[in-house]
């Protein structure tokens, strides 16, 4: 069975969030990992996805709605929850490993939590706010702060051994 | 239809959040409300329940089981979702206010997170921590931090207006 | 903790089975029980709410939406899932005894299979079509036809016990 | 975007269904589309899985459960969705075509019914129950029966152009 990574971030992210998505995505095709995210065509779940699939990794998009009408171009495979916001439990259910792209959204950060419950491991790539940091306090071993995407493909695979 | 007070909060909670917890639901009770928790049988969630119960209010748990194995006593209905984490959706999707009694659990921050997505308003009673400042940000017009019970149901009556 | 009566039906469905649905929603009201559905604006859904509000009871419809847009105005409480077709799950696992009343929808019939499933007694009340007799082959002792909605509330009672 | 080709069947199946659920899946990889199921380690998922599997394909489980525990080995993808029986409608959501194999188990009937709510195309492949029969009462045009593996795939194509 593959090993899924799952990434979250904002749906209206800036630059620097959307770059580093794209290079996560692209490592992650590189290392034979799944591409997981909400699958929508806007900030980081795009940017991720188009950076998966242009490596040739499979890309998966865990949909809000019922069919493609907001899917990123860019993933392989459309799983349409028609759940709206419960489907943010299948993204982190379905992860090995949770990556955050840069701020939290409100939706991000309802993943992260998550993820806490469900003791995923989380890496906060490039999450420069305090709630970053406040988060961290909830499960200090869990919670993995870095600053680059090579950094964070480091963090996974000393995770997955 | 009845007005929908959802109450979340830690199901591990200090002594002072349950008092409130109970007070609080025992207020919805007396103001015609119903009140909505995760409906288990511990913390914030059973305190509310049984606020609200002995003040002869209406009880509803939304339960992450397909069973009532973790259900608190106090509740009048129980709606079995059988969705794990999913369920906290539900939770937010059916409340027309919620409350936050007390400190972030992480199954709480997601609540709250979601709450933030679906543009509902949040009181936060008590909510000490560095996070509900932090929470607060996100969107100052829909949080609204008190002390009290009391503080809190005159809040919900002057959104309700 | 009360006993709910899920009642599920068509959208669509004839004055007869709007009869029944009326006339089994005073029931249940009378007996004390919860009417459960979900919750939709027309057919048995509507029906149901309405007999069993008029009659005083506690009326809770499963909406699939996250708003109350297309829910009867004889519900007391609605809860909104946001997921679709995905409630269906959540009626049965919410009812301690489902009725269906009259002829099976696809939507209908999704719920009277996935109460096979989750082995809840499933009454049905006035199903005609030879769908209703094929249904009993799967388990007998779980699936009660009857005639009139004063021998599903017969049937009720008996399985309660 | 991938064609996702949704094969439904009964977790206690016959030897000739199996058999027909692995030449499915056959058929389904070499034909580039991806082979979507339930996921389980039995009857017909496990049969439809190992046949898509062996032949290079891509084979993703929709599980009813938050881990892995009960998924076929040869699935590559597990999304887990931690809803019980209210995975069923994402199964039939995410399918761009439902294939039935064989024997209809109340479960499958469930994805059946949700499937016709849906507006999907239903491939009823060897169903030799009187309920095949009934449930294509409901819409004619959306349900196709057939007798083997090589005229499902036949339809399939038909409904792809």
């Amino acid at each position: 069975m593959k090993t899924v990574i799952g990434v979250m971030g904002a749906s209206q992210a800036s630059e620097t969030d959307c770059a580093h998505a794209a290079l996560l995505g692209k490592y992650i095709a590189e290392n034979g990992w799944v591409t997981l995210s909400g699958g929508g065509n806007t900030g980081v779940m795009d940017a991720v996805s188009k950076g998966a699939k242009d490596a040739g990794g499979l890309v998966v998009g865990i949909l809000q709605g019922s069919d493609t009408g907001k899917a990123s171009e860019h993933i392989d495979l459309a799983i349409m929850t028609g759940m709206g916001m419960g489907r943010n439990a299948i993204n982190i259910y379905s992860s090995t490993v949770v990556v955050v792209c840069g701020e939290l959204s409100p939706g991000t950060l309802s993943e992260v939590s998550l993820a806490l419950v469900a003791q995923k491991d989380v890496i906060l790539l490039n999450t420069t706010s305090k709630l970053g940091e406040e988060i961290k306090n909830f499960n200090p071993d869990r919670i993995h702060p870095c600053k680059t995407p090579e950094e964070a493909v480091q963090i996974i695979k000393s995770l997955l051994i």
